[in-house]
């Protein structure tokens, strides 16, 4: 607490005075109290943009699902399971100046999550479920008509046709960026500490080198703090 | 490495040259390369478990899904993602003189996982996912005709009706004894440290304590110790 304290008087850096929201890690979507949907991430990735926004000066507010990465220090945590506690959260740490949207969310979840374990049945039948779509968090913060974040950045984790599915999606969502990349098993990236990022924004595509994850995070602290100045 | 020799060499108990599987942690069943469905289970219990049997001499292969907890040590250790390795590397361990399925398996399997990202597209409604029964590891070793381990254990975590589920469980299986505890929220056994079982056989329900998770492993060690004498 006290070394993160003076970490954070210490960050004098160019995003001092800015407050940035990240999300990071993945959501668990119940079935029943036993039983849940849930992305692979290890929140490594959102865990190292939040500390170097901070190292950079921001007031960072971390909103992360159960992750396994150690949490982020010298930021604001607030812990979370679903979608929609994410994206409870999130709205509740705006305004922010910019909102950094790491977190592998849940695109469904199950309408109605039983109270009692499900039972087997000797049919072989799975209980039917029905799913509902998640709030799509990204999308309702990139088209938010007041108080909207100066700068949006979504992600993409996409295993074929990269740059065209991360284009697509930054039209689609209404955001700033995309930072995009392939986590196709054969790339070792999903699980693994090395990221190999696609950033894809009004200008274009400009491919990064693949590099660590903590590299990653630092070059794009970076070109956060030159799109706030 | 040699600790956990030394520790073996040690082990001098009611278990030695006794050989016994015990499986833990969770399995996560692919929806495709991101998603998949999983059991809450931290792994705690297993692994204690495994941790009490080697501690009494035992030889131990312990069989484990993606679980938080650390691996126990001074066993041989297989990791496995889904029920159908678990299985696999269950039906590769054996023989054994004792088989205790602690780990919590998903009962059902998406039947083909994508290869691909499953794309949301703007529909709002869920792709279909076809589900298929995974195979009960417990009921198949209890009823194997021949080599069936002298003791089968199987664990029930219930969130109503414990006993007579977990009686019910034991006699459809075909296992020698059900542990089984009540997983409900509000008891703050799952993801705790704390336990409370009811241990069934064909003498009957017999209620334990609640007691730390540590302590039960080590009191179902006992127990295990004595059945194989």
């Amino acid at each position: 607490e006290i070394a993160d304290a003076i970490a954070g008087a210490l960050a004098d850096g160019p995003l001092k005075g800015k407050h940035v929201v990240v999300t990071s890690g993945p959501t668990h979507e119940p079935i029943d109290p036993v039983r849940y949907i849930a992305n692979r991430s290890s929140g490594a990735q959102g865990t190292a943009i939040a500390e170097a926004l901070a190292a950079l000066g921001a007031a960072v507010t971390f909103v992360t699902g159960p992750a396994d990465a150690a949490r982020p220090r010298g930021v604001h945590v607030i812990e979370v399971e679903t979608a929609r506690q994410m994206l409870e959260a999130v709205e509740g740490a705006l305004p922010a100046d910019a909102a950094i949207f790491a977190a592998a969310v849940a695109d469904w979840r199950v309408t109605q999550a039983a109270d009692k374990k499900i039972k087997k049945d000797a049919s072989g039948v799975m209980p039917m479920l029905d799913f509902a779509e998640n709030p799509d968090i990204l999308a309702r913060v990139s088209q938010m008509k007041e108080g909207r974040p100066a700068l949006v950045v979504g992600f993409a984790a996409e295993t074929n046709d990269v740059v065209d599915n991360a284009t697509a999606k930054r039209t689609r969502k209404g955001c700033d960026w995309i930072v995009a990349n392939d986590v196709s098993p054969e790339t070792g990236i999903m699980g693994g500490s090395e990221n190999a990022i696609v950033l894809i924004s009004s200008e274009g595509a400009e491919d990064w080198p693949r590099m660590g994850k903590v590299e990653v995070a630092r070059k794009l602290a970076a070109r956060i703090a030159e799109a706030l100045a």
